[in-house]
């Protein structure tokens, strides 16, 4: 259970504190020439420390591949890999060992094991996201090979909202915000909000939207590995994530179907929809369109806040966090968001050649 | 890809106007005597044809169980089930052979397959629900005799909401409800707005919550495995789902985490949470809380009224839909919800047998 | 665990005296026109009942698809199909209801499961063979339409062998005899060998070797998917099934490796072997040699004399088989082993397409 | 496909000549004491250079943990691992770099992937079986103590057989003995023989014999996961391996079934067998006796004599192994069996958990 995908599968291990995460991919077509370079750009996207809104934590989140790569090309053997983990601070987490964080993941890995690594949240540490990113960067790499692009953007934090839809945005304004919410002027009014929670010893939630544009129509397996169910799955695995929408989403259930439908049309022999409600998903296939989707992230439970808790002795106690932690982890959520996206679409690419005889 | 589970594993097979369809259970203990009556019952609760606002197409959804079971009781070994196609009407689909319904899978499957069955809409019909019927009914009793209920209710239709949390419902209200609302003055409201959509040849879309009670802390399996990412999948593999939030969802991300957290206390010795807006899941995990999820499933895109559409020589045309369609698939899929949820919780209880020494 | 292959996948249900036995193949591609008539005359190459060797037990072995076909050809959804059981003789085996036969699998379904339908043997009768044949047959044919055949032939009969290697014979020769093996001498000896078994109401066992021919080089998933793994596992499963060797197998693991490699020559820019020891497989992969295989079946454990045992109550007793049973099931096996055979190398043609970039 | 196993999965990473070799241990019970030096002293027996007649190449083989175990604990969360390559003298192997070694992996890998690293072999080398033996060892140890004893020994070299059945030997005989034959006399005599082959600089094949002895009765998983399935798949993927038997095997096919047949009896309750022809394996379910099967490997290929072959041109060429081999693999094969054999049991121990209600 600790393995994701059905051909380009990546399996993972490896706990905040211990000496490195890691994993492995296998099911890599062979002969792709990985740019290195592009793969770590990826990995500092997520890494914390990248500015003054994210957790001071440094980590160099280095991938060191071990494993099916000759001369920079993969050759259809599994890429396995390790992230060190290099910056421990494993004494702010001794109050841990016995209290439970509240809203964490402390008792009820306690429940289910009978024995947890406590240091830094073990396993269920959102570093374990890092492992995803090195494996989603390569996936998002061979995309953009056969033209298909993955990218996302924070589209709420809290009750601030960006004005439009998808389709007004790019990757590029995405990226120049700190926030990575592609409207300058949101952006700022995001910023903000998270300084001010920050202040408070607070956290605050917020929702990225993600779109792939470039898929080839056919993509998806129907009825339980319809194309929709892998992306689900792919985004409520991310630590935190608590919603899941495509196409129009939640917000397309409260409308009429003359409202939702997307005819189609023919223009000089090419077919296309004349609205795009649907999310470039039809009966779990894609259709040719732009896919679109957004994932909720929780604010995060890590507060600068004393709470009322218990221990595994179950006896009353409290609990208030130290050391450094996200007040809103949506900006570094974005890349995890494009990483679990690229998997799931390279993974039915691949499926999808054994469709037809 | 026509199987869903780990090791209590449906794998399902036919078209909407074969023979029949039906499924293969997997991985069902052995021992437990099965109430064929309940099963049946389950049957009948997503069958078309209930009441003046489901489509009047009549099927009987009569299970027949071929092997698995001897004397009423599982024998562990896999239960293979029919459910007879009884009620054709296929000439009402001619329309379609050539011409795709717009929002509908007709284009994706014949962009994947290059063929497709198109009578009834074929693999894509929801009448494959009925199989996961039958295989999440099975499941919903062994869990019943451990001491979980699974149920759900239809939340909302198109503007429409009901007024308060799931903990204020319970199934007997629903299931007194024709459109399954737990609340009656709201479910006057819901099918009196689904008449009007319905004499407008137009369709409206809403959204089921599901909740699960006496689940033991300890399910779930981490990283990729989380509880909500095989909920998330088991529900947006349901047709017409488009977007999935368990908990407080996607309106707890607009809120801060000093709102969000749930604490614990201890009262003699056994641990409680002050709330419950984690939805009983934390870290991919139960902690004993009662899980609740939101589906929301779109507006139906079979609409009475003529709409612009392509055939599959690339040409315009129009199409109309004729036959017997819901306006509203939200009350019918209440039950489906119920049986995905079942199997999923069923699958994970098992699993659980494994993680201890 | 009743499901076999990766992409092309087998699950199978049912018992011996159930209604019916079944299965769904995933994984089909679209587009083949399926020869019904070829997959009918394969069911009835392992059906009982073809000759004075085998057990007078009729059955009809027809194949009934349910689904995933639309005018003969595959649309790519699963196939279900039905194989009705129509000859029952329960009260043959009333004795098997509290009395374990030894060397059956009665004692160890009952320390599994608690439970089991002891009609016919139920799931552990070898009549759960047939809905293999039925998958198997679909993917032989598709083989064919590749260019690639398997089959198989009766090598020994007890201490009978035929006199020379794979490469003297072939399919024609071998269907021609009784027994399935292609020398006519050699059959006249095994058929004699057999009737005499029968006539002290013993048994015997056999092996058969199985040839594939046309296989493209390039098959095979390295390190525990190697083709040779594949194979075993397919040929180890199917009941009475004892040893598996592939190429020389274990009487070349007597030589030295001066006298078992194959070497490789050049004749104008075509690679070729000068040998084929190896079976045409070298690291799990084919090299593009005739790939052949020898799989031991034991000498059924159902005789015609009374044999000691004991009953579910742990008490002594002891018991003789009636009804209808084979002196010897290696002729039947044939049909079997190239079922199983088919269905692996059809799933790794399918898999080795997401090989390359 | 470089994963095996259903809940104790191993998935492994490397290639002979990387800087590691490494992999993911998933669905380890949580609350087991592992035992590190008994770990690394099953690794030190697959090791080369052990003694004057396997390959002088030095590893360590040391397996550095890195996630999942705390405390020496197992956490339940995935165990990752590496095993660094410490002795590369990949000069040994530039003739390698385009000239195909006859029967090894070099030309297969090429026709598959287009691509190899050939230094050492790469991913087809025999090293990766350190990998099987980190995890194997674990199982082993977890296997213990729940009082399953897994052992192998040498039982032929070439001509040369051990005169007597499993049930004569033990694992301590086995091991005092340089190429594990537990007959003493009979291991001199392999000794020499394995010694003149490697003076000739050739190579020999042989056999070893693994048994399993305190296995509860009730594990396999019927139809397609036969314990012998599992067991066949686990030992046919191990390099050079070519044939697999178990009970009586081969052999017993010779014979008819009133001389194979294991009858029971009762001796105050209790049920045993009056043989074991079967092998403890009955239906693909365990009976309570003791397993027992025969692996066959094949001389290797690497011998010291100049052979014809081609090179990635297709043109015609010879080639002689240089470095360090084996002249037989079959003594250090021993451990990996068992390595093989254990993670096959554990994971069907953890998969009967889950068969009764």
């Amino acid at each position: 259970m600790n393995s994701f995908g059905n051909i380009y599968r990546l399996t993972s291990f490896g706990e905040s504190h211990g000496p490195a995460i890691g994993g492995i991919i296998d099911g890599v077509p062979a002969g792709f020439t990985i740019d290195m370079d592009a793969l770590q750009h990826e990995m500092s996207r997520r890494r914390p420390g990248q500015s003054n809104i994210t957790t001071p934590r440094q980590e160099n989140d280095m991938v060191e591949i071990l494993s099916g790569v000759y001369d920079g090309v993969t050759t259809g053997t599994p890429i396995g890999f390790i992230i060190k983990n290099s910056d421990h601070h494993s004494s702010d987490y001794e109050e841990m060992r016995h209290n439970y964080r509240p809203s964490h993941a402390d008792f009820t890995y306690d429940a289910k094991y009978g024995i947890r690594d406590y240091r830094g949240g073990g396993r269920a540490s959102a570093r374990e996201t890092a492992v995803r990113m090195a494996a989603g960067a390569l996936a998002k790499q061979i995309l953009q090979a056969q033209g298909i692009n993955v990218w996302a953007y924070t589209s709420s934090i809290g009750n601030i909202d960006v004005p439009e839809d998808y389709n007004h945005y790019n990757s590029q304004q995405a990226e120049q915000s700190m926030v990575r919410c592609p409207d300058s002027a949101t952006s700022a009014l995001m910023e903000k909000a998270i300084n001010e929670v920050k202040n408070m010893g607070d956290t605050v939630g917020g929702e990225v939207t993600c779109v792939i544009s470039g898929c080839p129509k056919g993509l998806g397996e129907p009825v339980f590995g319809k194309l929709q169910a892998a992306l689900a799955a792919a985004m409520m695995s991310i630590n935190a994530a608590k919603s899941f929408e495509y196409g129009m989403g939640r917000e397309g259930c409260r409308h009429r179907g003359s409202e939702m439908i997307d005819c189609m049309r023919s223009i000089d022999g090419n077919i296309s929809f004349t609205s795009n409600h649907s999310g470039g998903i039809q009966g779990g296939i894609t259709n040719g369109e732009e896919i679109y989707m957004r994932v909720g992230f929780k604010p995060v439970a890590t507060l600068m806040q004393e709470l009322d808790t218990v221990n595994d002795k179950a006896e009353n106690t409290s609990i208030k966090a130290r050391g450094r932690h996200d007040a809103c982890v949506v900006p570094r959520a974005v890349p995890v968001v494009e990483a679990m996206a690229s998997m799931v679409i390279l993974d039915y690419l691949l499926l999808n050649r054994t469709s037809r005889f």
